[in-house]
């Protein structure tokens, strides 16, 4: 069997530029990267500002498991069914984090036949966008410890500086750092650390941004620290947003890359789905709106954290109206939320199965409660018998959802037809009726709980008393108003990874709240949230190589 | 008058293309970075490869001051002066570091009428050169901390990690810093600092590295630590190399740009001056080589330093001969180093003129021991008297020294005709008898000797004890056969920075021999060399901005 990066070195690509004259894109809107990399300009958008959308379909999956669901995957395969059907189709994603492709193996390009390609490069540097986040950040960082160094007029507390350094790295060993050692030539001892650079609020603002100007508003509102009187320091009290803004006059035009099948692509951000919204840029989805019948978008994560975010931030802070979401599963990762072992995925188990449907079928109510026709995309697996398979598009069907089959991962387009009817279906004979869940004027804990309650099907919420302390304290700094982002595990419907399927009778806890007032949401953290990887105990780089022919290995 | 940025951004640049298609270069050989830049295929270097080379000049200067002495504006111009009077030419330089740009105003992309452009990309991200060194840089440490973390096979001791990590900034925070908090999970506590990107040994290999093959095997020769026992651990030990020679398939191909005047400009790597040999890529300056007339190139700081590295690391790695040597000095220049203080530069002084020029003596001295001839450059100013003008050039001419007059920087090409001239004069009648100053085979302590005595004119070399002890270590490990990297102030050309002019009678001091085995050659620190710099109390971050017309302010 062929790998991936196999796979996609032999595919046939067109040059850039033909892909972009197919979505009308003059030449002289394109920023080359290569033959088969361009940046498209914002200009465009605006020159198009005037045309209606089209249809905007997100790809969105049951919890994740062990199992595998291949949720870019069907993204990537579904934009190539709706070509092999007569419609334009844009597959729109997030770029890949370079530091994992160094760890573990496993690439975020989608699979099989349904790659987005030149995906070592995808996988790689790509057009630079996150080492300019990565410098950007690093230098609002730069010049805070500047600030305290050089006499610290703004009275910074070091103990609360809130704004730690990241790298596009998995790096363990710099979670938890102290800095400034040496002396007074090397400025003010402190702890500190790095994240990796998808978890940085300048790549969640960068995804929320409605242009240049925006954004560097935005960046100028972050947070970065507190003073001794605990009033908080922003990044424009540091003088850092223009030259923020100018590290990112490049990297705010979305990239435009190709399927293996030549479909169009706009990769463009990549930020956390925990701690942040986990959607590609605002920019890159409303540029596809703009230019294809349909925009095949995906979320991080299930749909409790994915689609709730995309829904509730996303599609709020952009006024986008969502007309569909498919919601990927497979008979495996069912299975496995049945309570079934990762080395027994591959017998039949139809108890199973029926246990661990409910967590799929609590996902389709959600959909439907934000007012979004929904669509489960099953996932094919060889393993799967006709008996799983069956009972599965039979249950979908009673909850009136529309249930198709998916083999995109070994066919690309031609396995995405089905699908690709079954959404074109919806988007023509149901309407969305498209709502967030909460009003953002709610009080943080109503806010919070209406999330638990009504998409983790949980009793209630326990705040813990430090947590308490921090909203009482957001209030009085007035930053209440703002939507929320959950960062809960992606494992459970609830806030213990353990509790697989469709978990009843629990609360969840929230320990803290930070503000993310450049990105404009509240992060309410149900537990310890990591932010930065480390390499496993044998890394994927001690296999990976080019050849003196060009030839990579050991990637993907 | 106008900035250099607001020179910059009115310039008419060509389509890259266009200025490749000058040098026939076919357009299946670049990678587009947008329209006015480009990366050149290696593979072009090798269809080239039986073509004879054109005429190598390298452009260095006095030991710098204050005052400012434009060498690479120099560079740039004498490259336009030379397509003024009919020659073909291309300008080599170093690419700038980005950290600095939001330090301390200044450019280093020439400035005037005397620059390469797009300048504001240039002195950016450009074509992500540098982040792929961070990236590749930084992924050593990640896997050797890794290594650490998990069992310690290697025993590495981590008390002597010699491999910082590194950042492409200004931030003195980090040059001393503790890693590894916060407990086993975050890996091993140690002592760590990260350098700026520009100091990693992977800019220096990435600078003399003959292709991508040539770079993998050398990045596995790099010591990045030492075991219990006290032998040296290699990145081939951590199985690293693969995965960064990856990571550098992209920034291997020299970067087109332009200048001004539309003179293709090849702008590849930019190693630190004095940790490092501080020169543009050994591939850049080869392709320029087949491709024009002349190669006009850069080396950093002074002769004593940039021009001697030139010689015996550079042109001896890559088998070059250089045709001949620029040395670029302004009276203002050459009045500071005879005592005048920075703020009466201003006035005619022939009294401290004569004093000075015994600097510039020394450096025509020196680089006419090369067997190289050397053209004077005298970068004019408007204070300058045409007394003091005279005087230089007589005392040039005395030496049997062409001299002439440069107004490059205010003028352009138009500016650099004479001295275009003179250099083609020197290059058609005075045959070149390059040699390298020593032998590798040489000793340490003999190799050292010589550059002090005969370049520096020091007495002698004292070495501390700590030194003789590496030294020893050094002979006893077998890397002793390897060129000398000198690490010494740029201000002076002895190791004391207050001693201007020309010093007699002193020694320098040799406290430590840095193993740069990767790299090929054994850095000598006379001193203590910052590698990470800071910013100042008011960085030019602070004044930096995009405007929503697209007009950058602030920079430069």
């Amino acid at each position: 069997m062929k790998t991936d990066v196999q796979i996609a070195q032999e595919a046939t690509m067109l040059p850039i530029s033909e892909v972009a004259a197919k979505l009308g894109i003059d030449e002289e809107k394109l920023i080359h990267y290569g033959k088969y990399k361009a940046k498209v300009s914002l200009g465009l958008l605006e020159e198009l500002k005037d045309k209606p959308d089209g249809k905007l379909v997100l790809v969105t999956a049951i919890n994740p498991t062990p199992a595998g669901e291949g949720k870019t995957t069907t993204n990537i395969g579904l934009s190539m069914g709706l070509n092999k059907i007569g419609k334009t189709a844009i597959t729109a994603l997030r770029e890949p984090s370079l530091g994992p492709s160094f760890g573990v193996k496993g690439g975020a390009a989608g699979g099989g036949y349904s790659q987005v390609v030149p995906m070592e490069d995808i996988n790689l540097h790509f057009t630079g966008d996150f080492h300019a986040i990565t410098t950007a950040h690093n230098l609002i960082s730069a010049l805070l410890d500047n600030h305290i160094h050089q006499g610290n007029v703004l009275n910074i507390d070091p103990r609360r500086v809130v704004w730690k350094r990241v790298l596009d790295m998995n790096d363990r060993a710099l979670r938890d750092i102290v800095i400034g050692l040496g002396g007074k030539p090397n400025g003010m001892p402190r702890e500190d650390g790095f994240d990796i650079t998808v978890a940085s609020e300048i790549m969640a603002i960068f995804c929320l941004s409605k242009d240049l100007e925006d954004f560097k508003a935005r960046v100028g509102e972050i947070i970065v620290a507190y003073k001794y009187d605990g009033s908080p320091v922003f990044a424009k009290d540091l003088q850092a947003q223009g030259a923020v803004a100018l590290l990112m006059k490049d990297a705010v035009n979305p990239n435009l890359v190709q399927t293996l099948e030549n479909t169009p692509a706009l990769i463009h951000g990549g930020p956390f789905a925990n701690i942040a919204h986990g959607c590609n840029s605002m920019l890159a989805t409303k540029l596809a709106l703009k230019m294809a019948e349909y925009t095949v978008t995906e979320a991080g994560f299930g749909a409790d954290l994915g689609a709730e975010k995309f829904f509730d931030i996303k599609c709020r802070f952009g006024g986008l109206k969502p007309d569909a979401a498919v919601i990927v599963a497979t008979v495996r990762a069912l299975k496995y939320n049945g309570g079934v072992k990762k080395d027994e995925l591959g017998n039949e188990n139809l108890e199973a199965l029926a246990k661990g449907f409910e967590n799929l079928e609590k996902h389709i109510e959600n959909i439907n409660k934000f007012g979004v026709p929904a669509v489960v995309a099953i996932n094919k697996f060889p393993t799967d018998t006709e008996a799983e398979l069956n009972y599965v598009l039979e249950r979908c069907k009673s909850l009136g959802a529309e249930a198709v089959l998916s083999e995109v991962w070994g066919k690309g387009g031609e396995g995405g037809v089905a699908m690709a009817e079954a959404v074109v279906r919806v988007c023509e004979t149901k309407e969305s009726s498209f709502k967030p869940l909460y009003d953002v004027e709610d009080s943080i804990k109503t806010k919070i709980e209406k999330i638990a309650k009504e998409v983790y099907g949980a009793d209630g919420v326990d705040f813990t008393k430090a947590c308490e302390k921090t909203i009482a304290n957001i209030e009085k700094l007035g930053f209440d108003k703002m939507p929320i982002c959950m960062a809960k595990t992606q494992y459970s419907l609830s806030d213990d990874p353990t509790l697989l399927g469709r978990p009843r009778g629990f609360s969840i806890t929230v320990r803290d709240i930070k503000v993310s007032r450049g990105a404009g949401f509240l992060v309410a953290l149900t537990g310890e949230i990591m932010t930065m990887p480390g390499l496993p105990k044998v890394p994927a780089a001690n296999n990976i190589d080019i050849l003196p022919s060009g030839e990579i290995v050991g990637l993907f």
